[in-house]
This record gives structure tokens, C-alpha cells and sequence, in this order.
């Protein structure tokens, strides 16, 4: 007899959950984690970096309040403080992953889990069978390999950014995605004079250009460079290549922020026979791999790499597993619907199809694009020459809704009832019916169902 | 031939959409005002008050960051400058929303408007008249007979608290309600010693217990008196009679909050014979009144004295309208979908029934409250020791959603999509299925999803 029901690899968002929701059900589970209970997310991504930016974003409102009538002298931060609540944060959270675990009756394995055959894994020369494994590996920063990048101690990536013991002058950040806008936020906001590098046309390639090139524009205090292809790095200096010209960017640390890669390797993917690519390991939607009783869940599987895509994979092989194992039941991953959201300065979030993803999908898709000002409560806050839009993307035949991107502060703790809106498949005029509570900013999202043509009475 | 498709008696939030709508779809249209477009939310009321709040919010993170790593030193705020920021907000609003009625040729006239007939407005002696009519006359302040309340220049309502020059000493709330809240945690956070005294048991009567208890217990700076009869004001010094014995409360200003009434006098209900009762004009769940051709719409039915619910019958009564009066098709008001948000200190927001109605309505209701602590940005924002809770109320049998109420941050702006997930008539378990961003204090909501028991797995 196996010594678990399931045994979950790698204690990240995707894996914890995945243990809890098992466990919850009465699973006898284990969890295997090298590390800290929590992963990337809590321990060196989302949770620290919010903590910060938060920090960062009571500076900013200490600092430039005048034109709310608050009067300030000398305003300044502790960066040590900041790291110490930052710790605490995670400390906290980290605690509180691990309690969760004991309530259900999950338990911790601590080491690094290998798989020697389906249903088998060894820690540290200690074997442990289960029906069934689920694999929650994570990922891990992509090192491109550029002169002078390796064996650097001025190339850091966010993991080390994060625990830097001094604020540096000047930083060049190597890449424009959520991970480089957001420290471009933080470190700008401390007064760290930033430069982006993008090797693309516009930042956040996943956003819409509406959305992507305002935020680009509200950044204060970071220089952007687009179309820029680093050849080489020098200590700290980047160069690049931008139409035909090459250019050194000085700076005193450099971030290497061009991505994460899953990681498929040293756990024993290969040894098992596990289908996987570069891109990940390979899922149905249900989130089963090629070998019976293996499941991925996660960064792992690329198929998104944020945390609460990992949460809701993990909640959907549970399911799965909880079902027996049947294809013909239980939820599937609905990967059109999993947000996206950024706590820079400004914030911005997003869920569904951009046009550009709906024209490629040969939709005959209808926008709008409405700024926030719209809203009384961002014009009572942000006023007017503040930055915020909302954009939505809809089937101009159906009038579904396919897309909501936004740009403007709370963008992240509203763009969940516009994932509600896709999941439940409400159309334009559906969602002009619903009643926002009036002043927010969320309204702009009803402004914009209002803004789209009237469909014709009948 | 009228005058007009349309007459809109009234130009606040009910009002002017009722117009807009209207004046989109092609009809003509005259909008009737007496004062400054915007009615009282634009005006006095919701948008100068959360112009205000928000000078308050920053100064009390400039005030209170050192746990963040923020040093300040000397902070202080200008009150000239915050009251011309709140001008700024309201003017550049109002002048939006005369851009609106222009682009829609929406005629606005300005005067007091008084009905005649039904379909005939006198406004100063002129005479217009229309094939349909909407009510739109708001609200007032209520003016209890409190000795020494009436012709007391220390006694203001909260149109005048909003224009005082000075910032008072200490002042005294009469009224629990959300005015009350909001202009105690306006003032308490400019260092006004603040006193709400209260009627009933608890602040917020509409509000859970378990929102409404730990709002009351988070603010700072305010002494709360529950279950306290007002029985004379005296200058500013308020005598209340609290479980038999007598107090003096001493402030240098009081606010009377106690509440608003319907509008019903003043425009000629009682000459044309509208049907209407101290609670507002009578109407159905499309805004008809007992009249054929007049409807009514916003606080004057005091079905909700909300700007969006204004909004709302605003546009259900001018869908009814472009589909020709017909009682049977068009869109309906769904009372109890409407949202409610407060934008104190802290935020709070809610939808739906709360565990009392839904009993009363003899529901078999199943509840969970849960810490907002269980979001991670929770945490990284406000640590453990600030309150924040949500609480879902759904229908044992069925596992419907029947409300959601929420105190922490930007509760109202994540409120929206529990009002869609009412709309829809969700499930616990249908919301347990959404995917929520990472990491959001919105997740709070799906947590306590989550926090039900199980259904059996069939």
C-alpha cells in the first residue's frame, strides 16, 4: 500500500493549495518543499515586493500631497524598517501557510524531492509512494546568456534585489515586463534613478497598447527604452543596441528582469518519462500529464505563471484526483479568465482577451477605451492629469464580453468581478444593468459598457 | 404637442442620467434645476466628501508610517487648500455633467420647477410640458425637534460642516450613520476630538454586526455613544439620556446625521394627486407612480437614498419610457442588488441581505466571517493588528449568495463584483470556482467561500 493518497511536489501556491483542498477532503497528503512553505509568490515574489511598494507608496503620499492640502518637512525612509516589515510580512504568511497545512492534516516533508517512478518519490534517500503525485516545481529566473552578465555581483535578479542591504543610485532594469515595472515603481519612488531596457516595442507586452503606453508615460522618474537589445553588460553598465546604434547605460546594479522559466529540470522529469518542453511541462485541461497518476500544477506547467493560476490549477487537479482520476467531471481550467495585475505606480490589472489576441483568434471584436476620469472618486483623488483608462473588448455580434484591461489605482482589487463577468459570459448590456456603487473607480468599467454603440431596439 | 418627450424635474444623479439616457436614445428632453447640476452627491454630498476624506487618508499616511519605513517630520494640513482641491473636484464635475446634457441635447432649465398637471412643469411662471415626467427631487437633511437644535448656529447639517472655515476643536456627531462615520473619520483624522452619539445599539444599522462593531472599535480619535437620546443641544453641548442617567457632551460644533427625507413638498405633489407618504413618492418596480405619464426616480421614493440606486431607477425609468410605458417588458429595479459603500476610516462596503433580513424573510441562511488577514496584501499593507473582516450570507439549501459585506480597504471599489454575483444568483460554490488575483484583499471574499462546509461530493 502506497504511504499517501497524494504526494504534492514543491510547497508553492499551486502545491500548498492543491494539499489543502485534498486534505480538507479527508486525502492523506504530503508535501515536499526544499525550502520555505510558500514559494516564490510568498517568499521572494509577490508578498515581499507588495510590502514594499506599499511602503513606497506612503513615501509618495507623503511627499507629494501638497495639492491635497498636507504640509510635509522632510520626508525620508528607513530602507531597513521597510525590510524589516517586509520580513515580517512574509514571516507571518509563512506561518500562517504552515498552520493551514496542520489543520489539514497535510504533512511537510523538508528536503528536495525527487521522482524515481510514477507514484515514487525520494527525499533525501528517504522513498515515499502515493496514488497519486502532483508535480509544483515553480520556476526560476531566466539568465539569458549575455557577455559579461554571468558571475556579475552587479547583475542581480529580483530575488536578490529584494534583499539588498543598500538603495542603490542608479538601476537599470533588463526587461519591461510586471516584474520590471513594478521595482522600477519601487526603487523610483526611493529615488533611485531608473532606466528600463525593452528589447520590444512597448512594456508588458500582454497588455493593451492603450493600457501599456499611459503606464509608460505615468512612470516617474524612470527613463524607458524600447526596441533595445543588450549586447553585453560591463560591471553595471548595460549596452545596448537600438536601431543601429549602440549605447551604454550606466548605473550602479543592473536587474536581470527578462522572465522565469519553468523548472522542468532536477526533479526527475526525464527519468520518469515525463512530456515536457522548454515551455513546460504538458497538461490537459485538467492539468494531467502523459503519465497516469502524475499531474502538474503551476509555473511548472508555463502555462501561467502567476499565483493564483497556480492556485486555481492546483484546486482543479484536487478536483480531479478527488473525482477518481475521471476526465468527464469536475471543473477544467479556463485559462482566458485568470486576471493579471500590477502594483506599480499607478496600478493596473487585466483578465480575457486583448483586441489584439481576439483579431487573432479571427473575432470580429468591438473596443472601447474610456479614461477614469469618468469616475468622480478618481477625479476627486487623482484629478485630471493623472493617468487611468479602462478598455474593454467585446464580440461586436454577441456583444460578449471578451476582455477588461484598467490602468488606475485599486485596478487589482476591482478586475475580479470583471473575471466574474467572463467566467458567467455577460454580454455588454448585461453588465450595463448591473449597479456599481457610486463614487468609485470601478464605475468606469459600466462607463465603458455605456460608451460601446446601443444595440437596437426591438 | 408638448413641449418636450420628456421633463426631468430635478438634476442630481437620478435625474440627469434618466436625461442622458433619454436624450441618447433621440428623445427630447428638458431638464429642470434649481441649483448647480449633480444634485447633492455632486454638490454636498458624496464627491466633496470623498475629496476630503482623501486629504485626510494622505495625511494620515504621512502621520502614521514609521512601522513602514517612512520618516516624517512636522506634518500638518492646510484646510484652505484641501476645501479649494474639493471646489476643483466638484467644479470640474458639474462642468462634465452640463457637457453630458449638451451632448445629448438634453435643454436644461434653470429654476424651480413645480408641477402643475400631469405632463405640465411650471418653472417661474413658465410652462412646459412633456408626454412623460420624472420626479427626481432628492432629499433633505432631517431636522429633528430637538430643543435648542433649530436657529442654532452651532448646529449645522452636513452641507454646512463641508464649507466651515475653520477646523473644530471638538465636535459632536448626532447620527450613526454613514454621514455620521465618514465626517467623524474626516474630522478625527485632522485631530478634531470627535463624538458620534447614537440612538440605537450599534452604528450602521443596515451594516452586519460584525462590520459595523469593529468599524466602530477601529476609529481613532472618536468616542462612540451607543443607545443615546439626544434631549436637548444647548450652544454646541449635547444632552443625552444613556440607560437613565444624564450627560453633557461639550464640542464647539455639532453635526445633525440622523438621516434624510424624501422630498415630497415644494413641486406640487399634492395638486396633481400623486399618491406618496412620508417615506417618498409610491412606485413600482419600474419607477411608475400612480399617475400615467409621471414617474419617479432617486431619494424622493425613498426606496434608496443612493446615488447609484438613483442612478439606476433613473435608467430603468427611462427604458420604461423608450419602450413606450409598457409595464411588461424592460428592465426592472432589483432592490436588493444595490451596493452600499462607506469611505471612513476604515472603508466598508456591502450588497445584498444581511444575516437579520435574510432571516426575517424566513430564509434558512447559512453565514462565514472571515479576517480579511487571510489575504496576503492584507498582511503586507496593514500587518495583523488593523481590523478587516468579510462576511457571506447564503441560503443553506440552495448554497445561493445572498449578500456580502466587507470592512477594510478599497472595499468599495472590489464591491462591484459581489453585486454581479448577486445579479446572477451564484453559488458559494460557483465563486469558490472564479479565479482572484494574487495576492488582492478581494481573495477575502473567495476565502470565505471557502470557509463554508462542503458540499457532499456526489
Amino acid at each position: 500500500m502506497a504511504d499517501f493518497d497524494v504526494i504534492v511536489l514543491g510547497g508553492g501556491p499551486g502545491g500548498y493549495l492543491a494539499a489543502e483542498r485534498l486534505g480538507r477532503a479527508g486525502k492523506s497528503v504530503a508535501l515536499i518543499e526544499q525550502a520555505s512553505l510558500g514559494g516564490t509568490c510568498l517568499n521572494v515574489g509577490c508578498i515581499p515586493t507588495k510590502a514594499l511598494l506599499n511602503c513606497a507608496k506612503l513615501l509618495s503620499h507623503a511627499q507629494d500631497s501638497a495639492q491635497f492640502g498636507i504640509q510635509v518637512s522632510q520626508v525620508g525612509y528607513d530602507w531597513g524598517a521597510m525590510q524589516a516589515w517586509k520580513a515580517k510580512t512574509v514571516k507571518t504568511l509563512v506561518a500562517g501557510v504552515t498552520q493551514l497545512m496542520r489543520r489539514h492534516r497535510v504533512q511537510v516533508v523538508t528536503g528536495h524531492g525527487r521522482m524515481v517512478a510514477p507514484g515514487v518519490v525520494e527525499v533525501d534517500s528517504v522513498t515515499y509512494s502515493a496514488r497519486d503525485v502532483i508535480i509544483a516545481t515553480g520556476s526560476a529566473p531566466v539568465r539569458p546568456p549575455i557577455p559579461g552578465a554571468a558571475n556579475n555581483p552587479l547583475v542581480v535578479d529580483s530575488t536578490a534585489l529584494l534583499n539588498i542591504t543598500e538603495v542603490p543610485e542608479r538601476l537599470t532594469i533588463v526587461g519591461g515586463g510586471v516584474i520590471g515595472i513594478e521595482f522600477a515603481s519601487l526603487f523610483s519612488r526611493l529615488g533611485t534613478t531608473v532606466t528600463i531596457v525593452e528589447m520590444l516595442d512597448e512594456i508588458l507586452a500582454f497588455a493593451e497598447p492603450e493600457v501599456a503606453s499611459r503606464l509608460r508615460a505615468s512612470l516617474k522618474g524612470v527613463t524607458v527604452k524600447l526596441g533595445a537589445r543588450v549586447t553585453a553588460i560591463e560591471e553595471a553598465t548595460v549596452v545596448i543596441e537600438m536601431g543601429g546604434t549602440i549605447e551604454r547605460v550606466e548605473a550602479d546594479l543592473v536587474l536581470m528582469a527578462i522572465g522565469r522559466r519553468p523548472l522542468v529540470d532536477g526533479w526527475g522529469a526525464d527519468e520518469i518519462d515525463l512530456a515536457y518542453t522548454s515551455a513546460g511541462v504538458t497538461v490537459d485541461d485538467q492539468m494531467r500529464t502523459n503519465l497516469a497518476g502524475v499531474w502538474a500544477v503551476g509555473d511548472v506547467t508555463g502555462r501561467s505563471l502567476l499565483a493564483h493560476g497556480a492556485y486555481r490549477m492546483g484546486e482543479v487537479a484536487a478536483s480531479a484526483i478527488l473525482d477518481g482520476g475521471s476526465a468527464s467531471r469536475g471543473p477544467v481550467m479556463r485559462w482566458d479568465t485568470i486576471p493579471w495585475a500590477l502594483y506599480g505606480a499607478p496600478e493596473a490589472a487585466g483578465v480575457g482577451l486583448t483586441q489584439a489576441e481576439g483579431e487573432a483568434r479571427g473575432l470580429a471584436v468591438q473596443t472601447v477605451t474610456v479614461p477614469l476620469a469618468v469616475s468622480g472618486r478618481f477625479v476627486a483623488e487623482e484629478g485630471l492629469s493623472r493617468a487611468g483608462v479602462v478598455k474593454v473588448v467585446a464580440d461586436r455580434d454577441s456583444r460578449l464580453i471578451l476582455g477588461v484591461q484598467l490602468l488606475g489605482p485599486y485596478a487589482p482589487e476591482m478586475i475580479w468581478g470583471a473575471a466574474a463577468v467572463l467566467e458567467m459570459e455577460l454580454t455588454i448590456d448585461e453588465v450595463r444593468q448591473l449597479v456599481f456603487p457610486h463614487p468609485t473607480i470601478s464605475e468606469g468599467i459600466r462607463e465603458a459598457c455605456w460608451a460601446f454603440p446601443d444595440q437596437e431596439r426591438v
